[in-house]
Parts: C-alpha cells; structure tokens; sequence
C-alpha cells in the first residue's frame, strides 16, 4: 500500500497555484484553477482533484489545453447561447458557463449556455454546488471522449458524459453528479488504489464475463452503462445535444483526436427566486427531504443519504484534519 | 394464455373516440385524447396505450381527471412558465406544455414550462416525437406518486418519474424514454402478462431476494432504481425539480392523496433552428449515429439499437397487421 498523507486544503492550493503559474497560467486563472482542484479535492472528489492535478498539467504542456484562453460568444438565440471555449482549461470555461448561465436565467427565467472546443471540467458537481449555494437551479452535462460501449457492444462509441442536478438545500444544495457508466472512471481508479473489489459488478474483463474487479475493467474499457440499456441510450443523447446545442465536437469527434480535448458541455440554470411559489420552496424541498430520509433502511447498516450529503462530511473532515492522498501524488505536485 | 387479437388503429383510435365522449370530453379533447392513447398503441408502448385505456376512464369516473379542464397560467418569468393544470387530462396537459415550451424556445431559444395539478401523461416518448418531428429538441420529465424504494430502503418514498430525451432524426426522431426503474411497471406488467421473466434482476421478492420474477416485484413493490444509488438519486433530484418549478405537488404530497393525481412535470424546448450551426444539425447527428452504430456486437443476435428505432419497427408492423392486445382488454374496452 502506498504511504496516506494528509495536506491542508491552504497548503494544497498554494501548491496548485505556485505550479499553475509556472506552466503560465496569470495570475486571476491560476487562483480560481488551483481553487477549484482544492475544493474537489476538499469535498473528497480526490479523482478529480488533487488525483488529476498532474495529468491537468502534463495536458497543458502538450498543448492540449491553453491555460489564457478564453470563451467567445458565437452565437446568440435570446436565453440560449453558443460559446467557443478556445480549448482553455475546462475548470475555468465551466465556471464561465455556470455564471452566464445564472445572468441568462435572472434575465429570462431560465438561461441555457452551450460550450464546444472547452475541455474537461474535472468535476461536474463543483458548478452543481457553484449554482445552487447561489440560489439557482443547475442542469449541466458534458461529453467525453469514447469510454464505455453501448450496451450489448463490445468496443467504445459512447462516453460517460457525466451529468449534474443541483438544487439549493438550506445553506448548502442537493447535488447529483453522475457519470452514465455504473462507476466512473475515477471511482474505478480510487478502488483500484486501494486495493479494493467494487460493491457490484462494474463492466466485463477480458474474457467477457462481468466482474467487479476494478482493474480488470481499467484493462478492458467494457465499463458497464448505469442501468444497462438506459444508461448507454441516455449517454447517446447527452452526447448528441451536447454537439449541436454547442456547434463542438462530438464524442466520435474528440476521441478521433487522439486525446481527449475539445469537448462540448451545456449549462442551464433556472431563476427559482423568480417563480411564484419562490417564498415556499425551502420548505417544499426540506418536506421532500424529511420523507426521503423516513424511508426504511434495508439493514441496520444502511443510511439513507440524499446526494451531496457525503460531500458535506468529506469536506467537514477534510477541512478539519486535511485532504487524504498518496505521498507519491503529493511528491509529483511538488516537483512540477 | 388470454387469447391476442389484433385491432386496426383506426378501429381503436374510433372506439377510445366514442368512449371518451361518452364519459364527457368535448369532441376536440376527445379527438386528440383517443389519438395519443392509438399511437401509443401503434408505437408498441401498449402499457401506456391500450392496455391503460380502461384505467384511464375509471380515473374520470372516479373524479380524478377533469375531461375537459383546461391548463391556466400561473405565472411567467419570460421563457420560464408556471402553469396549473386543473387535474385535466394528462396526456392533453402535456401536450399543451409540449407546444408552449416550443412557442416559447422559438421565441427565446430555450423555453420552460412547468405544470402542476395536472395528471399522468401516458407515454413520456409521444411528447418527445412530436417536438422533434417539429425539429425542436425536448427534455420532459413527471414525478409519480411514490412506487420505488431509495437504494438501500424498504420502502418507496420515490417515484420512478420517468424523463424523455428528444432530437430530431431525418424525418423521425432519436426518443429516449426513461423510468427511473431498471423496469417500469409497465414493463413489469407487459412480462406478468406473457408470462415471462425478466432478462436482469428488476427488484426485490417478499424475502428480500433480488428477482427476475415480474409478479413477485410487483407484490413488493420493491423495484430496483436503475444504476441502483444513481436512479434513485436522479429520481429524488426529478422530483425536486418537478415540484419546485410548477409549485406543483411532489412526490409525497400525490401519495397522501391515496390515488396517483395531481402530477408535477417539465417540459424544456430548445429550438434549434436558431443556432448557428442549424444548417450542420442533421448531418452532425447523422454521424453520431453512424458512429454508433459501428460498435461490435457482444454476439450475433445483438442489435444495436438507438432509442426510439424499436418504435419505428412497431409502428410500422402495427400499421400493417394491426395493434396486438388480449382479447379481453379489447372487451373491456368495448362494454364501457
């Protein structure tokens, strides 16, 4: 097993700023990158945190991702609009679209950005929780390269195409953040890491039977859609509107690239504080909450959790005793 | 076995006619009410078609659907709409939505509409193919009343709130259709009636035992979220968002009135014909698919399917032969 450390979340960022800068980042870029990959590494998404810092920075040194970009409107169609993301960081163009999605909607009810050319925004539900902690609803979703197969297929002509649901709750928010294979990517890595075998089968190994071997599944790439046929259909049409509400490339598209960038990604947001019932929807959310959480654990184990509530203790203990992560992870860092 | 017959779809769309005059819907909501319910029928989705009429009336007669209650608006915030449905009847609710969120998107490019009070749509596939065909993409979701247990419950305090996903494709259209459910009931129905069991375990038996037995989950109640933790997460968040957006009922609300009325659901356009990249649409969707359909086939007996081309193949076998049902669900209809 590889040596856990634990970073205070300052410390982290420092270092993620120091070595942004370094790779060219200015200075307002390297702040709200290095604070993004913080937060999600904070919230105990390490995958798309501290995890992928370095890969972030080795795509940058290939040219793959240009740290000064920055988004450009194409097109506008009123409360709908076409941006190109000049291949900049995927972090900050999605954070871009976040907020102007959030300006369409206080304009229009709702506001709906669609980006092409932008690249991986790490973690979908850091604009889940962007959006909401400010009072909106977020819908927003992203293609991927070629990752997972359709189902009853053998190669890859679907990505995972995460997306997020995000609501306000109280001082915080509900948030969804989901992949449409049955585990991310990410998540196979971190089972992998640490050595462990995943709850339930998660795609097939190279002789073709299910496993839940998660390093098996790396090999192969016949990760399982989430709910089977459902997952695989709603990955294709997460990829299709992704592609033509942006004007970008398709998951085919990117994957023809050979790495994975320039890709294509929505945003919609929705002004509640606009609607008539706006002074009742705390309430309306905390009454479906407070019967979700009534339901009947299956055993006396089980814990009935609403999305986002892990997020909340991963950031509480992080914040309290620092982020978790490999020592080898945290050596690479330093020696950007 | 009950004995199948089949029935022309003019036939049924006539008799569904004559019935729905008879308990009360003015001629015009008589003609497009009998309408939905034979295309549902002639697209193959008899759960939500022919094999429902029967239901349906005796949800009028018993008061919970007002034949000829019309949707009034409640509120706007521009390209985001509130509206009431006076408990009328689903599917023509829904299709008012569906035409309001596109005169809205192809006045703001993007238009929302929410709907409360209003009832069960039938199919959520009909309203997606009659915004694509018209060339607009729509995403539509409803929230039931509580049918499936959260991961790892007992107990349902979740509705499967089943969502469409919709674009247009040459004349036709690519329709997800989605139950939060691995199975929607009727799915589970449809195997009950042919006796069959399902191909993946659908949910759980009295003793707790995951089953591919459609009776014993039906006895449960105990259907599996799809994706497990990820379905049952988009559901509670679907719900949400249903309920907030129209200041409708939720879930747990439409529960407490003992028999499912009184649904909460959303319809987003998104007019497409206003994007930059209008002229390209058809042949960059042409292409995803293209792509997906090269995937490897796990066997030789696979197809791979994009969502909605099953109904094309229906559709087409239904016109030709006639609309195939039991014999007895054919008679009930007849004696009402």
């Amino acid at each position: 097993m590889p040596q856990s450390i634990r970073i205070p979340v300052d410390q982290m960022e420092q270092e993620f700023h120091r070595v942004l800068i370094k790779f060219g980042f200015d200075v307002r870029k390297a702040e709200r990158c290095a604070h993004i990959f913080a937060v999600n590494s904070l919230d105990g998404v390490y995958s798309h945190g501290v995890n992928r810092f370095a890969r972030f920075i080795q795509s940058v040194k290939d040219g793959h991702i240009k740290p000064n970009a920055e988004p450009e409107k194409k097109h506008s169609s009123g409360a709908l609009e076409q941006w190109d993301g000049g291949f900049g960081p995927g972090p900050l163009n999605a954070t871009f679209c976040t907020e102007r999605a959030i300006e369409l909607s206080a304009e229009y009810g709702i506001g709906c950005v669609a980006i092409g050319r932008t690249n991986h925004w790490m973690r979908a539900g850091y604009y889940g929780w962007k959006a909401a902690k400010a009072g909106f609803v977020l819908i927003a979703w992203t293609n991927t390269n070629a990752n997972m197969p359709a189902w009853g297929a053998l190669d890859c002509h679907l990505g995972n195409n995460p997306i997020v649901l995000a609501v306000p709750y109280k001082s915080e928010a509900i948030v969804l953040d989901a992949a449409m294979s049955q585990f991310a990517y990410g998540t196979l890595e971190v089972y992998r890491l640490s050595g462990r075998e995943l709850p339930l089968a998660g795609g097939y190994d190279a002789r073709g039977n299910l496993t839940t071997d998660p390093s098996a599944i790396l090999e192969t790439e016949r990760v399982l859609p989430m709910g089977y046929w459902k997952g695989s259909g709603m990955a294709l049409l997460l990829d299709i509107l992704a592609t033509i509400l942006s004007g970008g490339l398709s998951t085919k598209q990117i994957t023809d690239r050979g790495s994975e960038h320039g890709l294509s990604q929505v945003f919609i947001a929705a002004d509640i504080s606009s609607l008539g019932n706006h002074h009742v929807i705390p309430k309306t959310i905390n009454d479906i909450i407070q019967d979700y959480r009534s339901s009947r654990p299956a055993s006396d184990a089980t814990e009935i959790l609403y999305p986002g509530e892990r997020v909340l203790r991963s950031r509480k203990e992080n914040s309290e005793s620092g982020i978790p992560l490999n020592q080898s992870v945290w050596e690479e860092i330093l020696s950007l």
